[in-house]
């Protein structure tokens, strides 16, 4: 599975979050991972953020694809994801 | 088509794009928008979203989709699709 996560979340936490996801995943740009991941892996990620949020404050997207999904970049790519393939 | 676009843009233009693309997609979140789209409304976007930003500093990521991709939301949705669906 594919997963692009978008999140917004409070700036006492966003480090937190932002640092455990990297361990997971490929930073796109600023509140934005992406990156091929197993099941297993998948339910990890998703109860790692449900410790570090707070629920009734922060807000994570996770939009879970088949496969990569096309993308086009306008300007500048922050994080290219030619690094890691 | 369905887009996802987020974007990291330096804070003196990011109301114009903020702006901009409420006129055309669904706000998700901080920086999130997405929605459904001809190629002809997606050409507009991307059009609009040029002459916006600055390429040299900003960084527009658009992820294009067949259709609506399944999402799961931890913590609160800020906007939930529900309301344009």
């Amino acid at each position: 599975m594919y997963v692009v996560i978008v999140y917004d979340v409070a700036v006492e936490r966003v480090n937190k979050v932002k640092k455990f996801l990297r361990r997971h995943l490929h930073w796109v740009q600023n509140s934005v991972f992406e990156g091929e991941v197993t099941l297993a892996e998948f339910e990890r990620i998703k109860a790692g953020l449900l410790d570090l949020i707070d629920e009734d404050e922060d807000s994570v997207v996770i939009y879970k694809l088949r496969s990569m999904p096309k993308r086009e970049v306008l300007g500048m790519e922050k994080n290219p994801l030619e690094d890691i393939i």
